[in-house]
C-alpha cells in the first residue's frame, strides 16, 4: 500500500475544501472514534460465529468495508499531521509484542501481559 | 507499506500463541475500540493547539505512536479475517468522498453530507 | 439515584482541583470514550457466555464496576455542563424507542429500525 | 432518578421484543461503544468553546441529548445484567478519586495519577 500517495490524496481533498482548519490531531482522533463506533454498530448483535467471513451477510460485509476504509483514512491522516511513520511503528510494535508475550507464557491465553499474574 | 507481509507476521504471531480462537472479527473490533480509547486518553485534556506536532510533548507523541500502531495492527488483522483488500477499499472510499462532498458545497464546512441541509 | 447530589459532588471535586478549565463538553466526551475503551478491554476476549454474571470472574466484574462508575460520572458531568436533564431524556428516549420498534415488527430481530427493510 | 424503575422498563421493552437473547454484557458494551461514537460524531469538528452550552447549536444539543440518553440506557441495562448497584459504585469511585488525586498534587493539572511523576 502506498501510504505516501494516500496521504497526498487526503491532504489535497482537505485543502480543496478548506478543511485543514478542522484537522487537528485531537479532532481527527474524535472522528476516528466515531468511525470505530459505526463499525461496532454493525457487529454488536452478531455472535462471534456470525461475525466471521463464512457467515457474515453481504450487506454487513459491505458496511464493514466502508467503515474500515474510513478508519484507515483517519489513521493515515493523523499520522500525516503528527509526522508518524506508520510502517516503522507497526513493525516496532510487533517486535515489542513478540517480547511482551513470549510463546510459552501466552499460549492459549490472551490475558494482557500486565494482568498475566493476577 | 507491505500489508501482506504484516498480515502474515500477525497471523504467525497469533498461531504460535494459539490466539486464533480469540480472533473473531467481533472480538477484534472490541480490541480495536479499546485501543482507540487509549489514544483518546492521551489527547482528552489537550486543546487543539496542544495536540499538534509543533506543540505535543515528546512523551505524548511516543504514547500516541504506540496506540496508532496497535490500531493499525488490529485493522489489518480484521481485514485479513474478513478477506478485505484495504488499499482497494481506501481508494474506493476516497473517490466516494470526493463525490459526496463536492468542493463548492463543502468549502470551509465539515458538516456531514447527510446533515448539510438541516 | 440522586443525580443532583452527584453533580454537586463532582463539581466540587473539579473546582477544588481547578479542573473546570479542562471540562469542556468536547473534552469530557473524549474522556468518556476512553473509559468505554477500558470497559471494552475487559470484555474483548470473553465470549458472550463468559461475559454473563453467572460466568464472569470476580476480578473482571470488579474491573467492570470501576469502568462503569467512571462512565456514569463523566455522563453526569457532561449533562451538568450542557444543562441536560438526564432522567427526562431517558424516559423520552424509551418512549421514542417503543414507537420506533413496534413489537410485531421487532420480535426476535434487533436490526436497527432504519435498516429493517433493507 | 429512579434506576430500578428504568431497569424494569427496559427489561419489559426487551422481553416483549424477545431481545434478551442479544443482551449479553459483551454485546451491550459494543452497543454502548457505538452510541458513544455517535456522540463523538456530533462534537468532533467543534472546538472547545463551540461545544459549551452557551455556544452549541440547538440542533447539536438535541442530537447530543438523544445520544446521552442512549448511553445511559445501555449503561443501566449492563448494570442490570451484571447485578451492579450503579449508585453505590459511583460514590465508591468518587471517594477513590478524591484519594488518588489529592488537591495539592492535582491543582490545575489533569494528568492521570499514574503518569503524574513521568
Amino acid at each position: 500500500m502506498n501510504i505516501e500517495d494516500i496521504k497526498r490524496r487526503i491532504e489535497k481533498f482537505a485543502s480543496e475544501r478548506d478543511w485543514n482548519q478542522f484537522h487537528s490531531p485531537k479532532n481527527l482522533i474524535m472522528a476516528l472514534s466515531s468511525e470505530v463506533g459505526e463499525l461496532s454498530d454493525i457487529f454488536q448483535w452478531l455472535n462471534e460465529e456470525q461475525s466471521k467471513k463464512e457467515h457474515i451477510s453481504d450487506n454487513n460485509l459491505e458496511l464493514a468495508k466502508e467503515e474500515i476504509a474510513d478508519i484507515l483514512i483517519y489513521l493515515i491522516r493523523i499520522s500525516d499531521k503528527l509526522d508518524i511513520d506508520l510502517e516503522k511503528e507497526v513493525f516496532k510494535k510487533i517486535e515489542s509484542n513478540e517480547k511482551k508475550y513470549p510463546i510459552d507464557k501466552s499460549k492459549g491465553n490472551a490475558v494482557k501481559y500486565n494482568r498475566r499474574d493476577e
